[in-house]
């Protein structure tokens, strides 16, 4: 049963997990991926060229450290990575759901996590952690269920987005449905797919992943081939070789109905917005400690995006830790391996979990 | 003969003028227009509705004063509102130029607009004026120029794109030039265009003309239908209405080659890189004074581009004044009244044209 009152199943759920759990089910950290992620967080299955998305902060000795910790990550629901999502069949029809897939929240996103966690037979978790779209998971989490989460750590994350925000979200979906190989959501198996908007899409997406010095930094305005500009339309500037790449190899790994379903999450994502979270979770207040961390290069996902998460849990009166970590790489900065923010993250995990005696 | 070395002709143009040339032609204000704009930059042509895009800031007793000063708009080389462009006839095949239009430079639409200047008996100008794209016309001309122009204004400009600016130009491109209604960009007369491409390319860059506090003031989280949010994909949020119409208008005012060309043009401008460029105009330097005005939300072309034309005019010791504005309303903001924007356009347009005694 979905938060719009819709049914869904059977769901599948392509997880992973990393280190191993303690007997008494305690010492679990969940891992809540962003729009684009997967269930491959950290190390490589063998092949050291795919390492998983998050490995700098997930392994032996890291931040979320792997010989203490036992660590979940599962691709969200909606996904195409493995999770029941757009592209699997609907068993009503036999047939891909395509739009046929509901609607989901971020609210069924941590639904399918605790069903997830209850197989598994993980109790309290010691931690949950997210960026972006995942530390809106980890937000919703902690807020309506207080007793599940000891130490909640949203990166770059937001409560909801600003009208800017939207507004890049819109134009990718317009790029994606009005893409006439879309064919209303209903192109699997047919030959052709919308690999143009979904390209259009990703790349626009980029530019704002980055920041502007950073971009700046990287590619400037130095030319891909030799030292004269072409002046032609075709790909010239370094920058728009990097984006084309960034388009295209997107589509090996990327489904766009999922991009239109993770999109739409994030735009009716309001986590102090309706009655229920308007008031403290609790008589007691929540048990959970929060650490809500930013960049001040992020443009995306700004520091007042955090502020806005820090104020609210103030008012609530619950034990919240923030910070604005220098960085120069925009809204990507939180999968990089930033030494103030990996410390930040190893110290308040390691603190909650040395005070509920993981 | 454009820089490039190829050759076009013959040049149509279409322009506009506001108030009346002196006697001896010196009383002349040339109005450089931006990517999207054309000749008709002020007045109404009897349709009150339809009001030039600067109109609040020529007319009588205006910043362009036309009740002393001649004012020139015209649409630029490469245009799709009647001067020649990619949909004009190419002469040596009958059929329009589409892609085989050249590469035009900011210099080339320079040169046109000297030409026009010629045909009309115009003189040294009292003024050349435009923001964005049009500001790096009046930079380029006063360079290369420098008796041509006695004010030379600048309003939200930049010397060189940097790799941000590029990006989103070259998703805006790909967007056009990937619709497989563009057909190589010989689509006039198919009965197909690249609409989609073109729409999608125009509401990503007004996302970019706007800053984020005017968008959240605007729109905010609002919706467009009622309080409840309907949940699906369908247009929901006012951010997402508003970008829809500004993508579906722009379709019926502008071309989607001269889109190509006019972004490419900014693409590959580079006032001060080239040698030419890199020493002082003259022996006795310029006689020119440069008024450089930059918006404090603009995020297209911040203050660090408008710095920037400063440190090399100011290198070369030619009078500049620079300013940044406060205003909320992002790259926007030059074509808005806005009090001290206004206040210092007039002020010194009419303090250069009371030295020069026009």
């Amino acid at each position: 049963m979905l938060e719009s009152g819709a049914r869904l199943g059977p769901v599948e759920v392509a997880y992973e997990t990393y280190g191993t759990l303690n007997d008494d089910g305690t010492n679990a950290v969940y891992v809540c991926h962003a729009l684009t992620g997967d269930a491959h967080a950290a190390g490589h299955h063998g092949d050291p060229d795919r390492r998983g998305w998050w490995d700098n902060l997930i392994g032996p000795g890291r931040p979320v450290d792997t010989d203490r910790f036992f660590v979940v990550c599962a691709n969200l629901l909606g996904g195409c990575q493995g999770t029941t999502g757009p592209a699997s069949q609907d068993p009503a029809t036999g047939r891909p759901y395509g739009l046929r897939f509901p609607l989901v929240t971020v609210r069924d996103l941590v639904t399918v996590h605790r069903a997830l966690l209850g197989h598994l037979g993980v109790g309290r978790l010691a931690g949950a952690i997210g960026g972006s779209l995942g530390g809106m998971q980890v937000l919703q989490w902690a807020i309506d269920h207080p007793d599940d989460i000891a130490a909640a750590m949203m990166i770059c994350s937001s409560a909801r987005l600003s009208a800017q925000n939207i507004a890049f979200s819109a134009v990718a979906r317009e790029a994606i449905m009005r893409d006439p190989d879309f064919q209303g959501g209903d192109y699997y198996g047919t030959g052709r797919s919308p690999d143009t908007g979904l390209s259009i899409a990703r790349m626009m997406a980029h530019i704002t992943y980055l920041s502007e010095a950073s971009m700046r930094e990287k590619f400037g305005r130095r030319l891909q081939h030799g030292d004269a500009p072409r002046f032609d339309f075709r790909v010239d500037f370094q920058v728009e070789s990097y984006l084309q790449h960034q388009g295209e190899s997107f589509l090996k790994r990327f489904d766009a109905n999922t991009y239109l379903y993770m999109t739409r999450v994030m735009d009716y994502f309001d986590a102090f917005g309706d009655t229920a979270a308007a008031a403290p979770p609790g008589p007691g207040g929540t048990a959970t400690r929060f650490l809500v961390i930013s960049f001040d290069s992020d443009w995306r996902f700004d520091t007042e995006h955090s502020r806005e998460i820090v104020r609210h849990l103030q008012a609530w009166r619950v034990p919240v830790t923030s910070r604005e970590i220098a960085s120069p790489w925009g809204h990507d900065s939180f999968l990089l391996e930033i030494p103030e923010y990996h410390r930040t993250v190893k110290a308040f995990l390691a603190r909650a979990a040395d005070e509920t005696g993981v």
